[in-house]
């Protein structure tokens, strides 16, 4: 049985496929040497269930009962249907998707405290509420590929895009372009360390060859000056123009002037720099074109509508010594009761624990252990662009040490008439501010917020809003969860069948709050079942 | 006359209409302190002759005749156009935009040594010869929504792609990915400068407050260690996973071993970072959907097709006492002369400097003065997209250190069946030895270098291919040119007119070889015109 599988043997086989296979051997010995990644070890792992498999051995699909139609509950159906399975999907909302949600004109959505919005959007115009990039390593782009998902590019940065402080000494609560802070952090600390090295105060660090070749390097990083001039940072052109080069004998105006080091330092812009070095949140990214749901419904269709009850309430989970059971109301507020050879119970972990189940005491504690973490997003159409035709910002994040944390500029349907900027993206504490007020006051303070950064306009232009506060979302009830430990007995016992119910989600995942999490745990528990079967 | 107008009294006027504009109140604010630019102090600066400018005057639209259909040449036309100014352009080739040149199948090329490429490029895939990046700040995303050309994101960076550099000490000839080159040189200067910080070699510089800010914004940028470890940066999953994270106990296993600060620094990767600091690379940058030529062909067709004449040899241009003319050899090969009022001449200086004129050897020195730049392109289409789909790289451009310099991966056509990359966009020496070989060896040469990086489906996949060699291409004769001086009597005296006769290109603006210099220069010749027009 695969769940007695051990992740430790899991992990050894998938590195000798990687030294084994034959585009394996020129990445691996690149890995060994710690520069290039072994591509597609991943994608090695995982083995879909195949219709062959069945064919010599007298096996066949067996009937699998899934509960939620997220991304893990479609990617679950999805792939076992490959080998014949006869899944079946319950999922609560009238939509697949889950937390994967574009919100468009007409959309609905009514609180857990019974507060209704519907979204007046324009036609074209969308929020992704949910999920809204994709980083190139995740196995979501290679859904995209296999169901025909067309995508473009997610804006993650923009140079011309703000750093927004309202704290930060002399420079405070004025917007500063990432391409100014990033020149004049970069020349500053190019500035200190070439002096530093050049007068030896790394000498214990480094050889004569290494402080040349470091100072060469600064020199071209920072746009400094040379050595007579103490290396000093004076400014560049990469921080901008005030008037930008053109004809003639236009040669521009370089932006200026600079900030000292020590307003530079106190601005605290650099501490948004390591944003974008991050594994996962480093450009290039992705999305599909026309909205992210294009995932759930391209899998949705490709599973077959006629597998996936909408509008089921699940009222209890029940195991059975030889398969499980769910019970819940249907649209029309009957209860029903549908049997399986395997459940797999692929909704939020603090919703799953206060369903009815005989799946004992230490799963209910178990689910419970995980932290539901509030998140909240608002959308603003406006009636113009003006991000893009007065302040030259197509696409990317201006983030903020203010409460909407984020504002994220378009990466579609640039220069047309019309755009929808999302207002605010944040977490926790700031998450919960918003979603206490109803959707007039959470507006107008991210309103309140967003002028201070790109003046009245941001308001006088506004023409639609809608915003989702995910923990306040009926059937989702959060962002995403958090595990106090993921080596611990709870998270352990959820990662293993109990019964014939299984568990799915990104919240059993390594890569919580993406996609990829949600589609990699599926994968595990359709390895499992496929093997449980094949084994029996 | 406008020519007659100081770049002084132009740029001061610019400066005050930013301060007293609406908008402009709030970024002059911004600018004064070095932070946001003044934006669209140069969409203040032009204004297009508009036909009620001749209303109230009794004057009218003259006739202006364009030699060069390239983009200075088309925008001239189209701006004059405007106020209903009888534009005609006399074009060498068969098409509009010059340099601006998309090549799809059947794209034939005769160099002007008579070797002759026809591209077999499958339907759907182009390469863009000439410019293929827009950045946000360049007018010519204006004229892309003033002419309805629809825009996607151009894919000038990407952690995933590779620097490969063949010297560079104990990492030499070994891809590196962005991601893993920045993980290991922000983390090293990070250590470096923090010891440094830390142990006063910099007091004369920093502040107690400083230094401590300094230090956490070094944690932060190299994700290095604390104090207690002596800052010391061991690496980070910014690296990249030669394990991906993902379902239950996946955590991933990243990229390792690190190499040593010394091989690092011998490496040169920090060297590449300076390219998408610069004012004119920094994301986000912009492409036209289908190929960079929309541009000319909405310029061509907001124009008027029957004002465009392919197919003229000029012979000849002659200034007149009240006009000018062209003298040309059409496409059937008769010798034709138009007149106008007046002519632009929007021509490469060194094709113009051939000409015969009566425009006095001054100008024809002034001409010659310009440095033609050897520019080569080659197209590769591939059967397979493997950067995706085997390396997870969707776009960007890996720089190297051979005589390729970049190889680019493709902006369109994400998880395409098949795809077009960049094999080499080399400049100088590099161009030359390329060009000099005839294509099936330039192509040869391109492969050799590529396989090292990217393996044998480099050459095993390629399906189709296409080579430019701008220096070798009739009518254009180079990528660009430079200017030994931009401020000396050659280039003023292009800047000029020659009686009735103008010049504009790129080429007299300070922004050569971007579209953006071609718009300007086009922008000031026709403001020229209707000053002088409107002031006779």
């Amino acid at each position: 049985m695969a769940a007695e599988q051990s992740p430790a043997s899991r992990r050894d086989f998938l590195r000798s496929v990687g030294v084994a296979g034959g585009a394996g051997v020129l990445y691996s010995a690149m890995g060994a040497l710690g520069l290039a990644p072994v591509p597609d070890a991943r994608a090695d792992e995982y083995r879909a269930p195949q219709r062959s498999d069945f064919a010599l051995t007298g096996r066949g699909g067996k009937k699998v009962l899934v509960l939620g139609g997220g991304i893990a509950g479609l990617a679950t159906a999805y792939e076992l249907g490959k080998a014949g399975y006869d899944c079946r999907i319950l999922e609560a909302k009238n939509r697949p998707g889950g937390r994967n949600w574009t919100v468009r004109g007409g959309t609905k959505l009514t609180d857990l405290d019974g507060r209704t919005q519907t979204a007046t959007f324009t036609e074209g115009q969308y929020m992704n509420a949910g999920p809204a990039r994709l980083p190139q390593s995740h196995v979501t782009l290679e859904y995209c590929r296999e169901l025909g998902v067309e995508l473009q590019v997610f804006t993650n940065q923009n140079a011309n895009a703000y750093i927004h402080h309202e704290s930060g000494a002399a420079l405070a609560g004025r917007p500063m372009r990432w391409r100014t802070a990033k020149a004049d952090v970069y020349g500053y600390v190019s500035e200190l360390l070439a002096k530093a090295t050049d007068q030896g105060a790394l000498d214990a660090r480094l050889t004569a060859q290494d402080k040349e070749r470091l100072i060469t390097f600064l020199q071209s990083f920072g746009a400094i000056k040379g050595k007579a001039d103490g290396y000093a940072y004076t400014g560049t052109d990469r921080r901008g123009y005030s008037v930008e080069p053109g004809a003639a004998f236009e040669d521009g105006t370089v932006l200026g002037p600079v900030p000292s080091l020590s307003d530079v330092i106190a601005s605290g812009v650099g501490q948004r720099f390591a944003f974008e070095l991050g594994y996962d949140q480093a450009m290039l990214m992705f999305q599909p074109v026309g909205g992210m749901d294009a995932i759930p419904y391209a899998l949705a269709k490709a599973i077959g509508q006629n597998r996936i009850t909408y509008g089921a309430k699940a009222l209890e989970v029940k195991d059975l010594p030889d398969g499980a059971e769910i019970t819940y109301e249907d649209a029309g507020g009957r209860t029903r009761t549908q049997r399986a050879d395997f459940v797999v119970a692929a909704i939020p972990p603090m919703v799953m624990a206060r369903l009815k189940h005989n799946l004992g005491t230490d799963i209910t504690a178990a689910l419970k252990y995980a932290v539901p973490t509030p998140v909240g997003k608002i959308g603003l159409e406006y009636r113009s662009r003006w991000w893009e035709t007065d302040e030259h910002i197509y696409g990317g994040i201006t983030p903020t040490d203010t409460d909407l944390a984020t504002i994220w500029y378009p990466s579609y349907g640039y220069q047309g008439r019309r755009g929808t900027l999302i207002g605010y993206y944040n977490f926790g504490a700031n998450a919960v501010a918003y979603s206490d007020l109803p959707h007039t006051q959470r507006l107008a303070r991210a309103l309140s917020r967003g002028v201070k950064i790109h003046g009245d306009k941001y308001r006088t232009e506004l023409d639609h809003s809608f915003s989702v506060a995910w923990h306040r979302t009926p059937h989702i009830e959060a962002g995403w969860v958090g595990w106090p430990s993921q080596t611990g007995p709870e998270y352990q016992l959820l990662n293993q069948p109990a019964g014939h119910v299984y568990f799915a989600g990104d919240w059993l995942s390594h890569v919580i709050a993406w996609q990829h999490g949600a589609f990699t745990s599926a994968r595990k528990v359709v390895t499992d079942i496929h093997e449980r079967v094949m084994a029996a």
